[in-house]
C-alpha cells in the first residue's frame, strides 16, 4: 500500500530543523518546503489550472466542506474525481472539512445556539448554501475524500476555540485523538494506495498539549503530519509560532510536516525553519481580488488600487517574469481594478502564485546551499 | 499616408455580395469576414490578451466612451497607448464614442431632461461614472482616438433613435454627414499614418436615408466605411437586415466595411451576405457571463447554469479544440457557475472566442470554395 507515495530529505538545516526534501504522490512530486495554493471550490480564484501551473505551481488544495455540499463528493466522483473534474494533473490535497465546520461556530457557552453539534459520533452542522443539515463523522471524511480523490488527504480533527481553558482543550485534544484513530481505521479500509492519509497534531495555545498531541500522532501509522489552527484563525502577523515549534518537536522527523492554513510571507520563513515542510494558504489568491500584489520590501506587498499607482508605467515587481510583470503596467492593473475588470485580478492572482512559487524556490535554495540563516534574516529581519 | 493599411479581395461570392478579403493594418493582417472581439475598458472580459490570442483572436474593439472617461485617453498616451496598456500587439479598432453616449438618452421629445444636448458643434453628456460634463466632437473623438493609438478609427456619427420620424431622421443624418467632413479634416491634419478613419453611414431605418448616406459617405477619402445602428439597439434575433443590406448597395465596393455592434451567429452570415466584411459585438464574451456557451444547432447556444449539465462529463461542444472543451466537462462549469468562480466565465468566454472565430473561419472558407449559400443555408436554414 502506498508505494506511490514517499518523502525525501535531501539536506537539513544545521542551525534549525529547515530540511529540503522531495514528496512523492501519484500525481507527481512536490518538491519541499513547498506551498498549495487554495482551490476551495475546485477552482484556483480567477486563474486556469494551466495558467496557475505556468506560473510554476506543482501542488493544490481543495477544500472538502465546500466539495461535499457543493457540487457534492459524489457528483465529484461520478465526474471522474476531482482532478479530472477541475482539469488538474498534478499533486494535490484535500483537507479533512473540519476546519470551516467550526468556524461556523460550536456551543461555546455564550448562550447562542450553536450552528455546530459535536459529539463523539462527528460534527452536525448546517450548510451554509441551503440551511440542509450535515454530519461530518471522521469515517465519512475519509469517504468523501476517497470520492474527491486527492493524493493527500488528513483526518478530521476539532479545532478548538483559542480561548477554551486548559481543561476543555484537553478534552477537545483526547477527541481529536480517538477520531485520529477511527480516520486511521477508515482510510486503512478502503485505500487502495492512491491516496497517503496525515493525522492532525492539536492541543489550541497550550505548548504541553501541543507535545502530547506529537507524541501520540508519531505513534499512529500515519504517512504525514499535519499541524492544526485554532479558532478564529490566527491574523497573519502574529501566528502561534512558539506553540507550532512545540507541535513539530514531538514529530517523527522522518515524516513530512503540513502547517495547514497559515502562509504570509515571514510565516514560511518560521515555518520552514521548524521543520514545516509543505503549507496552503487562501493569502496569495484572496489579496489579489482586492488589489494586493507581493512584493518583496516593507509589508510584502503593495495595493494597486491605491492612486499613486494611476500613471506608474513599471511592473508590480521588477525583474519577476510572470505574464502581469512581463506585459502590463502598474497602472494598467490599476485601471482594471478601478473598472471591475475580472482581467485585472487574473493578472494580479498570476503574479501573486509567481512571486509565492519563488518564495519557496528561494527558501529551498537556502537550505540546499548552507544559508537558510542569513537567507532567512534578509527577507524577515533578525 | 496609410502606407501600413490595405484592403485585397481575394474572391468575390457569385451569388452574393459576399467577398474573401484581407485588411493590413501596422499591427497585423485581418482576414475576412472577420470579426472584432470587444476589450469595452482595455480588457476582454475575463481572459487576458495571451488566452484571447490563444483562442484564435486577430483583432479587438475597445470603446472610446469608456477609455475617454476612466482613466482618460492622455493617461492611457502616457501609458505608451493601447496597444502597449492592454498587453495586444494585434490590430485594433476605436469606435467613435457617439453611440454609447446617444444610448444615455438624448431629448426625444417626452419631457425628460436629456442627459446628452446635442449641438452643430458635437455632444454633451454627462459621465456615468461620476456625473461630470463632457463635450464629444468630431475632432476631440479623432484626437482621443489618436491618442488611444488604435489601427482602425471611426468618424463621429449621431445614433438617431429608430422612433423618429423620417425628417428628423433626416436632419440627423446631414448633422452626421457635416461630422464626417469635419471627422475627415482633423484625421488628415493629426494622422501619421498609424491610423486608417472609416465613416459612418447612417438613416435610421429609412432604406433611401440609408442609400444617400452611402452615397455621400462613398464619395469622401475614408480608408472604410462602417455601417451605423440605432437606438436602442437592435434585438438580436431582429436586426435591421433590410435597411444594412440597402446601405451597403450604395457603398464603394473597393472598400473594407465594417457593421457597428451586431454579431449573433445569423447576423455574421446575413451580414457577410451583404458584403459586410468585419463585425464586433459584445454577444459572445457577454452570454458567456451568465452561462451561455455558443454552439452550433437551435439557437445556438446552451446556458450552463440549467440543471441538466450538473452530472454532464461531455465538453461544452463534441470536437472543439478550445481549453473549456480539451479539458473540462459541462458539469464541471455548472459547478463554477454556481459556486460563482470566475474561472468558469473564463473557461466559457474562451470557448465562445473559438466558437466565433471558428465561425469566422467557416465563412471565409465557404466564400473561397465558392459554397457560401450552401453554407448559409446549412447553418441558418433556407
Amino acid at each position: 500500500m502506498m508505494t506511490d507515495f514517499s518523502f525525501t530529505i535531501h539536506r537539513q538545516d544545521s542551525e534549525s530543523r529547515a530540511r529540503r526534501g522531495s514528496l512523492q504522490t501519484p500525481h507527481g512530486a512536490i518538491e519541499t518546503p513547498g506551498f498549495f495554493f487554495c482551490a476551495t471550490k475546485a477552482a484556483v480564484k480567477a486563474v486556469t489550472t494551466d495558467q496557475a501551473r505556468a506560473a510554476g505551481t506543482s501542488a493544490i488544495l481543495v477544500n472538502t466542506y465546500h466539495m461535499m455540499l457543493q457540487p457534492g463528493a459524489e457528483v465529484v466522483a461520478r465526474l471522474g474525481g476531482l482532478h479530472r473534474f477541475m482539469g488538474w494533473d498534478g499533486p494535490m490535497l484535500t483537507d479533512s472539512g473540519g476546519f470551516q465546520i467550526f468556524s461556523l461556530g460550536g456551543d461555546d457557552g455564550d448562550g447562542k445556539p450553536p450552528l455546530v453539534k459535536i459529539t463523539e459520533e462527528g460534527a452536525q452542522f448546517r450548510s451554509h448554501i441551503d440551511g440542509s443539515m450535515h454530519m461530518l463523522t471522521p469515517e465519512r471524511s475519509i469517504e468523501i475524500q476517497r470520492l474527491l480523490g486527492a493524493d493527500l488527504v488528513v483526518a478530521l480533527d476539532e479545532c478548538p476555540p483559542a480561548k477554551l481553558d486548559r481543561e476543555a482543550t484537553s478534552r477537545s485534544l483526547a477527541l481529536t485523538h480517538r477520531w485520529a484513530k477511527r480516520s486511521l481505521e477508515a482510510h486503512r479500509q478502503s485505500n487502495d494506495g492512491r491516496q497517503a492519509l496525515y493525522g492532525v497534531v492539536q492541543g489550541g495555545v497550550f505548548p504541553e498539549l501541543r507535545r502530547e498531541s506529537a507524541q501520540f500522532i508519531s505513534a499512529q501509522p500515519f504517512f504525514g503530519h499535519a499541524v492544526g489552527g485554532c479558532l478564529p484563525a490566527q491574523q497573519e502577523d502574529e501566528p502561534l509560532y512558539d506553540v507550532f515549534a512545540m507541535a513539530m518537536e514531538g514529530l517523527d522527523r522522518a515524516r513530512p510536516v503540513h502547517l495547514l492554513g497559515i502562509g504570509g510571507v515571514r510565516d514560511l520563513w518560521e515555518g520552514a525553519a521548524c521543520g514545516v515542510d509543505t503549507f496552503d494558504c487562501v493569502h496569495p489568491t484572496r489579496i489579489a481580488r482586492h488589489g494586493g500584489a507581493l512584493v518583496r520590501g516593507e509589508g510584502w506587498r503593495i495595493n494597486l488600487r491605491n492612486a499613486r499607482f494611476r500613471e506608474d508605467q513599471g511592473p508590480i515587481e521588477e525583474g519577476c517574469d510572470c505574464l502581469a510583470c512581463a506585459r502590463y503596467s502598474r497602472g494598467y492593473l490599476h485601471h482594471c481594478l478601478k473598472a471591475g475588470e475580472v482581467t485585472g485580478l487574473t493578472l494580479i492572482t498570476l503574479h501573486n502564485i509567481a512571486f509565492m512559487n519563488r518564495l519557496m524556490a528561494t527558501i529551498r535554495a537556502a537550505i540546499a546551499a548552507g544559508r537558510f540563516a542569513e537567507e532567512k534574516r534578509a527577507w524577515c529581519g533578525a
